[in-house]
């Protein structure tokens, strides 16, 4: 790999990271740098098996710990850090889902939410087995015999940057920083657009799932550590207000906020923002063009925030290489390090 | 077509329905009818160029006229129609979408909900060419000179019954009902199926999109005229809370209301009612597949309530047919439709 | 009372309405009108102990009674209907609250909104005894012994007119009709302003309250049947476009929406309308003063809309009389009825 | 003033905090401390007269300046921060307030929330008269010449302590830390309770408004800078989940979320807590009593977390003392300060 600087990172427990911002960074990279990293599940690997219980195992708030951060040279507010996942892996044979009390999208939360005088839902775990040879999960139901295979479909939950404003915020709440997004969009072959905030940028990532649905309805995905290899670049002089993913296929706009509208209007007006200022079209256009061929796969409804992706097809649209052209060149690289790693 | 009634109809101006609910039948039919309709489209045919502004050429209520009430024989409160989709036909060549004043997704609203003190979005009409031999819809930008054809996908956004508690709703709502869900889900080859509320169902359906984005954003898809055969059956003794579609390979539950989230809400916890109801899924395990296989396209984010559509393949699920096989058997009604009028 | 017309009417059983709107008038009145009027209460007196569990006696739709629609005489729409109440006094020595299975503030709803998984919360009956010597209700905890007398605070939690568009609303419901607003402003000395949507108003009134806190929490006040004296008057040629309230020190603006923001939102924009339409205020200059001295009680957070009220002090506003000085007027109309009754 | 220990603090320019946790603390004092400070008012100062537009003397996030943080001795998570205010006095003879484009409750706000396409409103600054021997303050409006003297009533829009989790939040949020949560409660006279998340709890405060409307309609209170004295201390081993106040008449929960209706969720089911906890209610009961006789005033409808105070009158409750009686031994406190400074 003559260009590439290749830099292979597995934290320490101590290591972990549980915010973003307000964290001193683990290694400085530069960009352009193929990242090989182990992140650690949701639960810090705690949930094993059925009697594994959430609140029997995890101490608040010692959840979703984060491999990182990054700190990226060169980085400075008012550029965007763009991260191209080449391949996400679970590491171990074995994931998990739950129940969580008060926690996910169809009861009551407490006590931050949508407070209620109701009794929590039964408490439950779920064992996964992983098959990285046929790249399924099976489902077993917990009453009754019904099993079924899944295709695996890994990804990032948790991406993002320090925040602006001085403020550092928990692993588990999205926002114009990134952050816990939860959408399935962030597997691998897909860049990711992230605006900086601060020198440096401070770049974390963890709560890899082996898929999950839209809106992660019950809070808890098929959690698992991961074996990741992404490549950090930077774009200088331009910004992202929120963070954008883009794939061979679509470009993408991320809101998160509650309630669930305004995370669908954020990303909504995010992407007229990027079609009028990188794609040539005047905003109330955009607006009508998505309107008919936009797409908008919910990612989390769970969440301290909801988040929202909104994504256009690039061949509705005028034929323009976005951020000029990273994406392509990333997957160039990417190509070049799978090569070289074969 | 021997074991087959099919009915023809198409309303006259003055037969409109602009409410479901509170509006004499305009035909009985017998469970198991095929319907050939024509449907207006949503600006009672009164956009037919760029300055055909809606808000000049609409009088406020009558928009978005309906084709019906169909009165189905044998039909009570309790039981479940099945109205599947043979086929939707844009009717005329063109079809046309407007931005209208404090309406959409990304605007406030005046004066029912997010009421704000800022002045409207520019109005303007876009006219799109309907191209029926390629199936296609032509996108032409306002400012500039970026056209781009779009695949066809025909729906119709507004399809139900009577409300329950001898309410009538505006044919701009979609709620339990049914009604103005404007999901790019009801296109040919699903079944709906709309819980009963009073005696004979009173069916009606318009609102024809010739393709439409998840979301519907600006709040105004393709709008066009359509020619639409559909087979009106009825289940007795199943009652279905909220409208609910399958096709070949999806079953789907809707939820309608605002926020966002409590549409989400709905349709989820009506998605696990369907799955323990029919598919023997106890209910936190019906919770936990969803959260990992669920899609969860959501359909309008403009109208007076707010609707999502939560959805399962059904190669995940126990093989079981719901609903008691309805959807295969009016597939093959619909077949043999096809075929006698071919 | 010679320039008085009084008309007295107490519904029949199977007079009650149960919409606002696809109802016939009771009665046609002329402006001016005294009416005295009984109402039953929301359970339809059928609760009158601790056993009387309201999923036990109660059928639904068959709650909140209406009685009414009264036509008036040369309403028609874009006028303004206003209904000054004159007395409410609970009409039983008792009156009665519950909670409900998934209705109020602080559970999951369903299965029209919040909905969850979780059970729902106890059902149970408070019964109050009425102390109209005293003017107090006393509440009586249902686990323990506590005891506390509460000052009496009548109200009718339901007043509207027929909605626009065609619609029939149920009386659960509030919207910019009026309707299940439930706020403890409507009490005896207040104006209500609602605007006409159809030919004769067809208003009608129900859901008395001994009192009742900001937000109606658990979704039901002290309710009791009312003996209620309100006198009808017609502002021609102008429109309220949300129902507004006005008494001697007061006015007051409402808004019922989902979410609770843009109820809020809704009363706030009206009573900026409400300033630059008839105080003389320019719109920026209407919302900071609203902004400094506005007070904002919260009506009801649990009815399928939910209602705010937004008021000023008159004595911080330019010295106007609004709506031509109608609230003096019918004090003084409310005066000379009392000085003949008694 | 022989049993009390007198700390007075006036920051430099760069000692303000802009955040809650992630700053070190500017004094250490011990529970029962009385501390006279100084805070700025929410614009840095820098708003000075009807050109100094927000947009353009006022540079993002240096906004809402705090003072403090101050350590209390022995304060460790588990614990409650009793702050009393014993007197807010506007330090200037002007107060100012403005409209700041896209925020507010009356306008779509960006980028973070209710985002829209639409154009921001005007910006436009009112500066208010401070007449402290009057106790007003005059407000002016920009359009025309309708002038009113508004009766002082000064608060502090900001106070909290440190966040959980490693959290540092921005000035401009409340949340469970309280923050910035825009309450005309917090005057002189009340006891704020705060649940401690860290050593010495870290209490700032700031954003004074010499009065404010319920809402906070445009966002911005009549601002100004303010000479207070509060009294801080401390009650071991009682935790506080949202915080709490309590005055001579009322107990006070808050809750602090978006939707709105979460904020009164929260602040609602608190108060239900606190009458479990403290006053010997079963949470039914609770429910039910506050259902009655709950007054809840809106705090802001236009910060980052709306925030709902929900309250009751204590001659409505069991006759406990709160926490151990610690308003009342504070207002004595208050007493002996006042009585030994004049």
């Amino acid at each position: 790999m003559p260009d590439m600087e290749v830099v292979t990172y597995r934290p320490k427990p101590q290591e972990y990271a549980w915010t973003f911002g307000g964290v001193r960074p683990v290694r400085t990279i530069r960009p352009g740098t193929v990242l090989q990293v182990w992140t650690e599940d949701a639960f810090g690997g705690r949930v094993r098996g059925p009697d594994d219980l959430v609140s029997r195992v995890i101490e608040f708030p010692f959840v979703n710990p984060l491999t990182g951060p990054f700190y990226v040279e060169g980085a400075a507010p008012g550029d965007t850090l763009a991260v191209h996942f080449v391949s996400i892996t679970p590491s171990r044979d074995y994931a998990a889902s739950s129940t969580i009390p008060f926690f996910g999208a169809l009861t009551g939360t407490g006590p931050g939410h949508t407070a209620t005088l109701q009794d929590p839902l039964d408490e439950r775990i779920w064992m996964y087995e992983v098959d990285k040879a046929n790249w399924t999960v099976t489902y077993q139901a917990s009453r009754g015999d019904y099993r079924v295979a899944l295709p695996m479909d890994p990804m990032h939950g948790t991406v993002g940057v320090a925040p602006a404003a001085f403020e550092a915020r928990s692993s588990l709440v999205p926002d114009a920083h990134g952050g816990n997004m939860d959408t399935p969009e962030m597997r691998a072959g897909v860049t990711c657009y992230l605006g900086v905030n601060v020198e440096g940028a401070l770049l974390s990532l963890g709560d890899g799932h082996c898929r999950q649905g839209e809106g992660e309805s019950c809070g808890v995905a098929v959690e698992a550590a991961m074996d990741t290899v992404l490549i950090v670049d930077l774009v200088k002089g331009v910004g992202t207000p929120w963070p954008r993913l883009e794939n061979d296929d679509y470009i993408m706009s991320t809101g998160s906020a509650r309630p669930l509208e305004d995370a669908f209007r954020i990303s909504q007006v995010d992407l007229v923002g990027w079609l009028t200022e990188q794609y040539g079209l005047e905003a109330l256009d955009a607006y009508q063009l998505i309107t008919q061929v936009g797409e908008a796969p919910v990612a989390n409804v769970c969440d301290p925030n909801y988040t929202f992706v909104s994504k256009v097809r690039k061949r509705y649209l005028p034929q323009v290489a976005a951020y000029g052209g990273t994406h392509a060149r990333l997957r160039e690289l990417a190509a070049a390090y799978r090569a070289a790693a074969s």
